[in-house]
C-alpha cells in the first residue's frame, strides 16, 4: 500500500471515529471505490462496514458493493432495508450482480430477486443459467447496438441517450433485424468519420466473436491475443447476446494464472484470498494431493526394501546419495514439465508439437545431464571425500555419477511428455506437475540407481 | 487454433504457392494482424517471410510487423530497403518501435534511428533510458490532453485532428501550461455532456498516476485493481510524460505470470516462447538451480552417513521411508510457500502479515499432519504389512508417524516463513519456491527422523 494511501485511510478512520461525516464524505468522494472497499475490510468491524456503507454518498455505493469480498457483501444485503437494496442493484451492471448472486445463500439471492425490476430478473436469470467457466457467464446484456443504415449522427445521438447504462460505449456492436451480428464500429472510427456517414459504411465486419459456451480462459486469451476493449459474445445462431470487457478478461487472466500456480503446488484452486480462508478451507484444499502422493510413496519404499541389501553390501554411502538424486530427478522433470504446461495454458503448444518438445527436450537433457554429472563426480571426491572424509571410491563415484545422468534425461522426457499427454485426453494438463512427476520420478531413478549399482559393483 | 483458423491458413498457402496475390491481400484484409503474423511464423521459410511480408496490403503492414517475433523482424530490417524501413516505422506506435529497438542488434538499431524522423528519434531515445522494467518503458508519449478552459467541442475537434495517431483516445488528459497533470477526462463524459461544458468543469480531478521509474508490475497491478483503459505516466514534478494503456498491462501481467511460474519450478525466467529457444539457450535457463540444488543434498548425504548405523539397526525397514517422508515434507513445504508466494505477488499479503501467517499455517499443519500420519499409520499396517509382506512393528510404524508429524508443521513454517522474509529484505520471493525450500526440508525432515528413531527404538 502506498504512504498516500495509508494516511487517506487514516483520515477516513478519525473522521468516522470522530463522527465527521461531511469530511468524511469529502475525502470519500475523492477515492476510487477498490480502496473504499479495502478500506472497509481491513479496518472495521461488521457492524461499522453497515454503518459505514450507509454513509457513502449514493453515487459510489454500487461501484464499492461490487469491489467487497462476498462474506461482507452477504451481511450488508442482510442489514439493507429493501430500498437500499434496490438502488444498490439499479446502479450495478447485470454482470456483476450475477457475480454476486453466485455468491450468495439463497434466501439473499430471493431478496437480490424480489427487489430487481421485472426485466433485469428475466436477465440475470438467463444470465445464471450459464455454466461458471463460460464466456456467458463472463458477459453483461449491457451494450451499445446500432443498424446498419444508421448514420454517425444518429449513433452519437443513440450513444447520448443509452450511454450512460451500458458497460463500454467504445466498442458498439451493429446487428441486423434478426439480431444477428454484422459488424463492429469504434468510438474512434465514428469521431473520425463525417457525420452523414453510414454506419455500415465505417463499420468493420471481420468481427472476433466468442460464444456463449466458449471456455472464459480462451475468451481472455483472445483478448491478450488481439489487444482488444471489448468482445461480442453471439449464440449459436450468430445473434449477439452480450458483450464481455477488458476488465473482466484481466481479471480471469490473474485468476486462471492464480489458479495453475496452486494445482502446479499441488493445491485445489480457489478463488479465495488466502487471508480469508478459514483454517479447516485450507486443509481441504490441500489434503487430497498430499495424501495421494504420500500413499502413492510406498512404491519407492518396496523398491528400496527390495534392493537395500545390493546397495549396502556395495557400500552403505551409496544410500546416502539417494536424496541427492531423487531431488535433483524431480527438479529435472519439474523444470520440463511446468515449461511445458505453461506453454499449453498460453497456447503457443499443442499435442501435435509432442515430437519437437521430445526432440528438445532430449538434447537439452543430455547437455544437462553431462554437466550435472560431471559435477556430481567432482563434487564427491572433493567436497565429500576431501573435506568431509567420506570414502567414495572411483567406481562408486562413476556408478552414482551414471544414474545421475540417466535419471536426468529419464525426468525430462517423463516431465515434458505426460502433460501433453494429459491435454491429448482431455486432462488438466497441469495436475501432473512437479509433485506428481516428482513421485514417478523419484521410483525410476531408483530402479534405475539399483540396476546401475548392481551391474557396476 | 479453431477450425476457421486453419481453413484461412490453407488457403493462404493456396494464393501464396500460385501466386494468387490479389485472392492473398484480399484474405489478408479480412484478418487480424496476429492471425498474420502466427501464419508467417509457422509456415513460411525466411525468404518466403519477406516476399509475403511485401505482399502485404500497406495500412497492415505495421500491425502485423509488431506481432512477429523478433528473429523474423530482425531478418526483415535486413531485408527492407530504406523506403520500406521507414514506411513501417512511421505506422508504429513509439512504445512498439521502442520494445523493437531494445531486442535488435546495434547495426540493426542504427538503421531504425537513421529511418526515424527527428521529433520521433528524440523521444525514441528518452523512451530508451528508462530502465526496462519500469513504467517508462512501457508507457507511449502519443496521448491526447486538453487545456482546461477546453470547450467539449474544442476537445472532440482536438480528437479529430490528432486522435488518428493517437495510441488510446478515450482517456484524455487536462494539462496546464507547465504540462503538469490535473485532470482526466473520458470521452464517454464528454459524449454525455453539453457541446459548450468546459472540460475543467467535467473533468476529474483525482487522477490514478505511476511515475516513470515505478516497477512495471505495479502498474499492471493497478490496471487489475482499478479497472482502468489507460494510465498516465508523470515524473518527479508531476508532468504526463506518457500513457500505458491495458493492452500493455494485459501482456505484463502474462509475462510476470509465467515469470513467477518459471521460477517456481527453478528456472531462470525468459519472455522467450519455448519452441523458439535453442537447445543451449534453455540449458543456460536450467542449470544453475539445478547444479545448486544438487550440490546443496551434500548436506542430506552426511546427515544420512552419520545416522545411517542408527537407522538400519533398529531396522532396515526405516531406510525405504526416507523417500516417503521427504516427498511428503516437500509438497507439504511447497503448498505454502507457493500461496504465500502468489499472495504477495497479487499485493494481498504483506510482511506486517506474518504472524497471522504463521499461525494460521501453524493450525493448518497440524490438523494435515495428523490426517497424513493417521493415514500413513494405517497405511504402513494394512498396505506394507499385510499386502506387500513387510514387517513394520508397531513401534516402528509409531516412530515413522510422529517424524511425518513433525516433517509436515516444520515444512509448512519454513514454507510460509521464508518467502516473507525473502521479501523483508527486498529479495524476490518467488526464488525459495518449492524446489528451495524442499532442500531445506529434506535435511530437517531427516534430522528429526534420526532424532525420533534414536530416542524411540
Amino acid at each position: 500500500m502506498s504512504e498516500e494511501l495509508e494516511k487517506t485511510f487514516e483520515s477516513l478512520t478519525f473522521f468516522f471515529e470522530n463522527r465527521k461525516f461531511a469530511d468524511l464524505r469529502q475525502k470519500l468522494l475523492e477515492m476510487e471505490p477498490a480502496d473504499i472497499a479495502s478500506f472497509m475490510e481491513d479496518n472495521l468491524s461488521e457492524t461499522e462496514q453497515i454503518v459505514f456503507f450507509r454513509l457513502l454518498p449514493k453515487e459510489l455505493a454500487a461501484d464499492v458493493f461490487i469491489e467487497i469480498d462476498s462474506d461482507t457483501q452477504e451481511a450488508l444485503i442482510r442489514a439493507f432495508t429493501d430500498k437500499e437494496l434496490k438502488a444498490v442493484i439499479e446502479d450495478m451492471f447485470l454482470d456483476d450482480t450475477v457475480d454476486i448472486i453466485e455468491e450468495m445463500p439463497a434466501t439473499v439471492v430471493k431478496r437480490i430477486m424480489k427487489n430487481s425490476d421485472p426485466e433485469n430478473r428475466k436477465q440475470i436469470n438467463s444470465l445464471l443459467e450459464y455454466p461458471d467457466d463460460s464466456a456467458g457467464s463472463l458477459m453483461t446484456p449491457e451494450f451499445v447496438y446500432f443498424y446498419p443504415d444508421y448514420t454517425v449522427e444518429d449513433a452519437f445521438d443513440k450513444i447520448r441517450q443509452t450511454g450512460v447504462n451500458k458497460e463500454s460505449i467504445y466498442t458498439c456492436y451493429v446487428i441486423n433485424k434478426r439480431k444477428v451480428l454484422i459488424g463492429v464500429v469504434s468510438v474512434r472510427d465514428m469521431l473520425l468519420s463525417e457525420k452523414t456517414d453510414l454506419i455500415e459504411n465505417i463499420m468493420d465486419t471481420n468481427v472476433i466473436t466468442v460464444e456463449t459456451l466458449e471456455d472464459k480462459e480462451q475468451v481472455a486469451m483472445k483478448f491478450s491475443k488481439y489487444d482488444l476493449l471489448a468482445m461480442p459474445v453471439v449464440d449459436k445462431e450468430g445473434c449477439l447476446v452480450g458483450i464481455v470487457t477488458v476488465d473482466d478478461a484481466v481479471d480471469v487472466l490473474q485468476s486462471e494464472a492464480t489458479e495453475d500456480i496452486q494445482k502446479m503446488a499441488a493445491i485445489l484452486p480457489t478463488e479465495k484470498e488466502y487471508l480469508k480462508q478459514s483454517v479447516f478451507d485450507i486443509w481441504k484444499l490441500r489434503i487430497p494431493w498430499l495424501l495421494l502422493l504420500m500413499v502413492s510413496a510406498t512404491f519407492t519404499g518396496l523398491i528400496l526394501n527390495h534392493f537395500e541389501l545390493t546397495l549396502s553390501r556395495a557400500s552403505t554411502l551409496l544410500i546416502a546419495c539417494i536424496p541427492m538424486l531423487m531431488d535433483t530427478g524431480g527438479n529435472a522433470g519439474g523444470q520440463a514439465s511446468v515449461t511445458v504446461i505453461r506453454s499449453l495454458a498460453l497456447g503457443e503448444m499443442d499435442f501435435k508439437d509432442i515430437f519437437k518438445v521430445i526432440w528438445k527436450e532430449l538434447r537439452v537433457s543430455i547437455l544437462l545431464a553431462l554437466s550435472i554429472s560431471a559435477v556430481c563426480f567432482l563434487k564427491l571426491n572433493l567436497i565429500d571425500n576431501l573435506i568431509f572424509g567420506e570414502n567414495y571410491t572411483i567406481m562408486l563415484c562413476v556408478a552414482i555419477s551414471l544414474s545421475m545422468f540417466a535419471t536426468i534425461v529419464i525426468a525430462k522426457l517423463v516431465g515434458c511428455m505426460l502433460p501433453l499427454f494429459a491435454k491429448k485426453v482431455h486432462l488438466d494438463p497441469t495436475v501432473v506437475a512437479s509433485p506428481f512427476i516428482t513421485t514417478i520420478v523419484d521410483a525410476l531413478s531408483l530402479l534405475i540407481y539399483c540396476g546401475i549399482v548392481a551391474i557396476i559393483l
